[in-house]
C-alpha cells in the first residue's frame, strides 16, 4: 500500500497540497509519552517554506491540528492523527499546468497511472507538502527517541552543488539549525550561501546531500534480511520527494576499497566491542552494531526553476514551453533536512518496537 | 517481518548456509506459466561459486527441488517454493568463528541480537547463500517479464576497485555472462581480471558497482509514496549481503548538478512521449515514466579474507586475531549480478501485479 | 496493526468518542467514482443515535468532513479521508466511570492494557461511535459495488430477543430501512417493537442476530486459505463492538446435519451452474462459488443499561456498584445494521481488487 | 496475501495434496525454545487419519522433516520451516473428479479462479491435507505458551450431530485425546461412537461443535479494533477447511438474552477482578480480561461420502453423477480439534509477541 509504511509502528498520510489539508497518522505509538506541542511547532517550521531567502517564500501559516492519540496530556495507544489546513489554493494557477506537466515532477507520471481523474495540482499528493505531517508527527517520534533511550539523530547537508564540506559531525541535533543552509559550520554556511545566490540569480536551483549520524542506538535493531536497517530506512528514505540515492557508511566509495581496508576490525574499549573504523555505518548483516549509524542521501536541484523549459502539451500531443512562477527553493535539501531526521525516527522507533526495546506502555 | 517481503507477490526465505538446506516462497505468482526447468538452472549456475577462478571455488553441487506451485508444467497459482539441500555443511570450521567474529559479517550482530541461541556457522541466516533461492525463483519472475511483456533487465559490473568503465549499456541481459566478470565488454574484462589476480595474489579482496538497466518497462507502475519504485526497489536490493547504496538515475551526481540540466526535458518521438536526458532513471514521483529504469548499487569488497585480521573473543571479552581460510571470492559483487536482477524482476512482477498490468491467470 | 485492516484496499480509524472527533480513510480505492455526498449523509443518518424512539437518543449533529481523496467531484486514487468533529463532550460525566468499569464494555481491559495513561471516557477509542467513518466511507464501496458492477449488499434482523422471523429476504438492499428496527416485514417490526418496549420499561436491552445477503456476487473472489472470503469477512466483522458471532450459510446448524443433506448439489439452469440449495453460503474452499454469499452474525445486547450493577472500584479495588444515566439503545443491533452492511461492502471491493475484477482507475 | 497469516508471527503453507508435498513456515518464533520431536510427532498423529476406525483410513505415513530455524536443539529465530513429502499421490484417480466437481468442496471454485491451470487433484491447496503443518508447527507454539506461561488449550468436540454433550470443560488439555471421538467424558465417547457408526454404515459423514477453552490467558491480549482477539482468531480458524462459524462466549445464544443477564459482573476474589459468569468469553472490547478464553466453532459434515451425489460435468457443460470411493472421515471435526487447539496456539503467540509479553529471545 503506497500511503502506509512501517510495521509496528504505522506511518500514514493524506490529503494533498491543493485540497482542503493534508494530514498523517502514527499508529502504534506507545502510551505515556507527554505531548510537547512547541515541540512539534519548532519542528514543523523548520521544514516549513519561508524561514530564509534561502528557501521558497511561499506562505504556509500552517496550524497543526493535533486530532487524536492523546488522553490528557499523554499519548494513549491510539493513532496519533494530526490534520494541516490548506489556506490558500488557488487553483486557477494549475490550468495550465494541467495539460504542460513540468519536467521533472511526477505530474507525467500521475497522468499515466489515473488518467483524467488525476489529482494534477501542485503534484497533487506527490507534492513536497506531504512531508510537513511527516515532520509533525516524526519530531515526536525523535523527542521519544532522545529523551527516553539518550539516541540522537543529526542530519546536516554536508555536500552542496558538488562542494564536499568534510567529514566533521556536528556535536548535536541542534547544531546544523544554527546555519540557514542547516550544514555543520560558518564556513560552510558561507560557501553555501554564495552557491545558493549564484542558483538564485540564474532562477536555477542545485542538489545536495545530507548525512546523518545517529549516536548512541542500541546494538541488535533491525530484522535479518528484508526489514534489515538498511532495507527499512532506505524505503521511507526514498519516499521523499526529490531524493535520488541512500548509502550506508563509505557507501559508494567501497567500489574503489580493497576487503582489508574496508573491514572494521574489532577492538575492546573500556569493556565495549567497538569497531576502529565505521565503514559499514553500524550496520553488519543488516542489525545495528552499537557504532553509530551512518548514512548519506543525495537530493537533487528543486525541479521548479524559474527558467523557461520545453515540455509537452499532452492533450494535444505536441510539443510545448514551460515558466514556473512564484517563489520556489534553490536547494529542495535545505527544507530536507528535517525531514530526513524525522523519517529516521519514525524508522528506528519503528524497529526499536519490533526488537521489544521500547514498550507498548512507556515506563516512568 | 524479516524474511519475508513484498506486497501482491510475496517472497520469503527460510534455512541457514550450515543446516539442512535452503529455500524460497514466491507467493501470488500468475498461473498459467510455463515452467523451464534448465533456465532456473542456468540462472541458479551464474550466481553460484566455482563457475570461474574469479568467483570462490566452494562446491556447491545444489540440486534445487522445486515443492510447489506447479500442476503439470504450468504454475498453478499457489506459492512455488524451493528447497535446496546442504551438502557439506561442516560445522566444526565454524567452532572458532563463534567467538572470534569475523571483521566485516554480521557474526556479532547475530550475537546481539540472540545471544547464544544465534546460527553461528557461516553466517547462519545471513549468509550469501541466501540469494540461492532468490535467484532460482526471480529467474521465474526475469523470464515471465522477458516473455510476455517484452521487458528485458540487464545488469552488469560497471565499476570495479574504482575503476569505472563507462556509460555503455550492453545490448541485452545475455550480454554481461559472455564474460567471467559480467561486465560490458572485453576491454573491461581484461582491466576486471588484472585486478582481480592482483587482489588474489595478496588474499584480499575488492569493492565494485553494479548498474541495471530495465528496457521497455511499462509506464505507471509504482505506487505513489511509500511503495514507490524507488523504495520497493531499494527495499529489497539493501537486503542483498553487502550491498551498501543504491542510486537512481544521475544518483549522487545530483549532488553536483543545477536543475536546468538535472531536469529532464520532454519531448515527442513518433507518437510516444520521451525525455532528452533520463537523470531521473525512468521514476519521476515515484513512478515509471516510460523511459528506461536505470540505478545502480555498490557492492563491498568481500568481507572474507585470506589476511590476518584483528578481532574480539566474545566470550572471554579479550582482543583475538582471525585468519579467514578456505577458498573465497576476490571481488563478490560478480556473483552478484545475477542477484541484483532477479531481486529486480522479483520486484517490478509485483508492481505490475499491484497496478493490474499482470492477471492472476496469464492469458495466452 | 490495529486500527488498519484490509489488503489491496486499506481501512484506518482514528480518534476516539469523546476527544476532538473521529475519522476514516480509506486507501486504495479506484480512481474516477463519483462523489455523492447526499448519498454519504444517507449512509451515515442510518447508523446514527436518535433516529427513532428505538434508538438512543443521544444527539450526534455530526457533520462528515471529506479531507480528502477527490479531485473535482471523482475519487483520485489518494486515500478519501474523512473527518467528524465531536460536538458535546462532557468528559466530567466520566470521572466515576474511570475507577468504576462498565459491566460487558471494554472499560476495564484499556486499563489492563494501557494503565493510568488509557483513553476512558465513554469507551475512548473502543466506543461504538467509532464505526461512523466505516459507515461513511464503506457507503461509498457499497454504492461503487451496486452502480458498476450491480452487487447488492442486503443487511437485516432476523432475529430479536431471541424470536426469529423467518428466511425471507428481503427484495433489495433498502427494504429493511422501510422499518424502524430495519427488519424484513410489517409483522416482524411490530413484534420487535414489542419486545424494545418491554425492554425499555425495564431499562433493559436485548440481543439480536443479523443475517446478510449478497445478490450477483461474482465467482472466483476471494484468496485460499487465510484471505478467503470468509476470514477476510469474518476479520472485519468481528471488529465491530458488540458482535460475538459469525456463521456462513447453514453455519452452527451444520452441527446438526448429515453430508448427504448438507452438500450443495450442483445443477445448470440457463447455461450457468448453480447449486440446489445454499448452506455453503455461497463460498466453497473460501472461494464464491456465484450463489448469493449468505451470512449471519449476533450482536449481543448493549452493554450500557439502566439498571444498578454490580463492578469494582480499581483504583480502590473494592466491590461497587454502577447504573448509567442517559438514554441508550434498547438493541444495538438496530444501529449494527449499516454497519454490517458497509463493513461487508469493504471488504468485498478489497477482494475485488485482489482479484483485479475492478481496475485502479474505473472505466465509464 | 492468501498462504501467509498472522501479524509478529506469521505462519504460512506451500505445497498441495498430490503434488511433491506439504510444508509450511512459522516465521517470528522466539529464540531459545528447546526442540522436541516427539511432542511434534505426537500431535500430527492426532490429526493424522487412520488412528481410528471414525477416521478416515488413507495412509498418511508422514514423516515430517524440520528443515530449518533451529541451531542444536533450540529455535534460533529464523523461520522454523517443515516439509511432508506425499507418499502415493496416484492422480489418475482423480481424473473424473477434474471435470465433475464434488458437491461441497472447492474444486469448482478453483476452476472459477484458475481456469485450466488449477491445481486440481484432491482438493489441490485447498486441501484438508493442508493442515499438516499447521499441527506440526503449531504443536511448538502451543508447547511453549504451556511450559514458558502456563497458558493451556483445551479443545473437545462438545455436540456431534446436533446432540449437545454438555457445558463441562476437561481438566487439561490431554484429556479429550482419552476418548477415539474427542469429548469430555464416556458417555459423550459412547453417543458420539452410535451417531459415528450410523453414519457410516450409510456412506454419509456428519457435523460436530468444537469449544476451545484457554486457561490462564493473560489479561489484555489482543489489540483494539482490527486486530482484536476475535477478529485474529476468527481469520485464522475460518481458514480451517470445513470450518463454517464461529462464536465467543454465548455466542449465537446472546440473540434471546437480555443486557441484565448478558453482562458479565465484575468482583473481587484473592485480590484479583473476576466476573461472575463468563458471556462474553473472556473477551472485551477485544482485549482479554483474565477470564477463560472461550469460543466454538462449527465443523460442516465431511463433503466427501459415498452415496451417489448430482454434480455437473464442466467441460460439456451438462448434468452428472459422482461417488466419492475410498474411505474417508465420517466427522471431519474428529480430526479437525488438533487443528484448532494448534491454530488458536500460533494467534495466541502472536498476540502475546505484539502485546511484548513474550520476548524475541526467551529468558531461562
Amino acid at each position: 500500500m503506497s500511503f502506509t509504511t512501517g510495521s509496528s509502528l504505522k506511518f500514514s498520510i493524506f490529503g494533498s497540497s491543493h485540497g482542503n489539508g493534508i494530514g498523517g497518522s502514527l499508529e502504534g505509538f506507545p502510551a505515556g509519552f507527554r505531548l510537547d506541542k512547541e515541540r512539534i511547532k519548532l519542528w514543523a517550521d523548520r521544514r516549513k517554506p519561508g524561514s530564509s531567502v534561502y528557501t521558497s517564500q511561499r506562505k504556509e501559516d500552517d496550524t497543526i491540528r493535533i486530532v487524536s492519540g492523546f488522553t490528557g496530556d499523554y499519548t494513549d495507544g491510539s493513532p496519533i492523527t494530526i490534520f494541516i489546513e490548506n489556506k490558500d489554493s488557488i487553483s486557477k494557477h494549475y490550468d495550465y499546468l494541467r495539460d504542460n506537466p513540468r519536467p521533472g515532477h511526477g505530474d507525467i507520471t500521475l497522468f499515466y497511472k489515473y488518467g483524467k481523474y488525476r489529482n494534477y495540482q501542485g503534484g497533487g499528493f506527490l507534492s513536497g507538502r506531504m512531508t510537513a505531517p511527516l515532520v509533525a508527527l516524526g519530531s515526536i517520534a525523535l523527542d521519544l527517541l532522545k529523551e527516553k533511550f539518550g539516541i540522537e539523530i543529526i542530519s546536516w547537508i554536508d555536500n552542496m552543488g558538488g562542494l564536499y564540506f568534510g567529514e566533521k559531525i556536528p556535536e548535536g541535533s541542534e547544531e546544523p539549525y544554527k546555519f540557514e543552509t542547516r550544514c555543520e559550520n560558518p564556513e560552510s554556511e558561507r560557501l553555501s550561501k554564495d552557491i545558493l545566490k549564484e542558483v538564485l540569480s540564474r532562477g536555477d536551483s542545485v542538489g545536495a546531500g545530507i548525512r546523518t549520524v545517529v549516536r548512541d542506538v542500541p546494538k541488535g535493531l533491525g530484522e535479518p534480511f528484508f526489514d534489515s536497517v538498511e532495507s527499512s530506512l532506505s524505503k521511507m528514505l526514498f519516499s521523499i520527494p526529490g531524493l535520488k540515492g541512500v548509502e550506508f557508511g563509505s557507501g559508494f566509495r567501497f567500489q574503489g576499497m580493497r576487503g582489508s581496508e574496508a573491514n572494521d576490525l574489532f577492538y575492546i574499549d573500556g569493556g565495549i566491542i567497538k569497531t576502529r573504523t565505521n565503514n559499514n555505518g553500524g550496520v553488519l548483516g543488516g542489525i545495528t552494531n552499537g557504532m553509530p549509524l551512518d548514512f548519506r542521501v543525495v537530493m537533487k536541484p528543486t525541479s521548479s526553476i524559474h527558467i523557461e523549459q520545453k515540455t509537452v502539451n499532452i492533450e494535444k500531443m505536441e510539443e510545448s514551453t514551460l515558466k514556473v512562477t512564484g517563489r520556489h527553493d534553490p536547494c529542495i535539501a535545505i527544507r530536507s533536512v528535517p525531514v530526513v531526521q524525522c523519517s529516521t525516527a519514525i524508522t528506528l522507533l519503528d524497529l526499536m518496537i519490533q526488537a521489544q526495546k521500547v514498550g507498548r506502555v512507556l515506563k516512568n
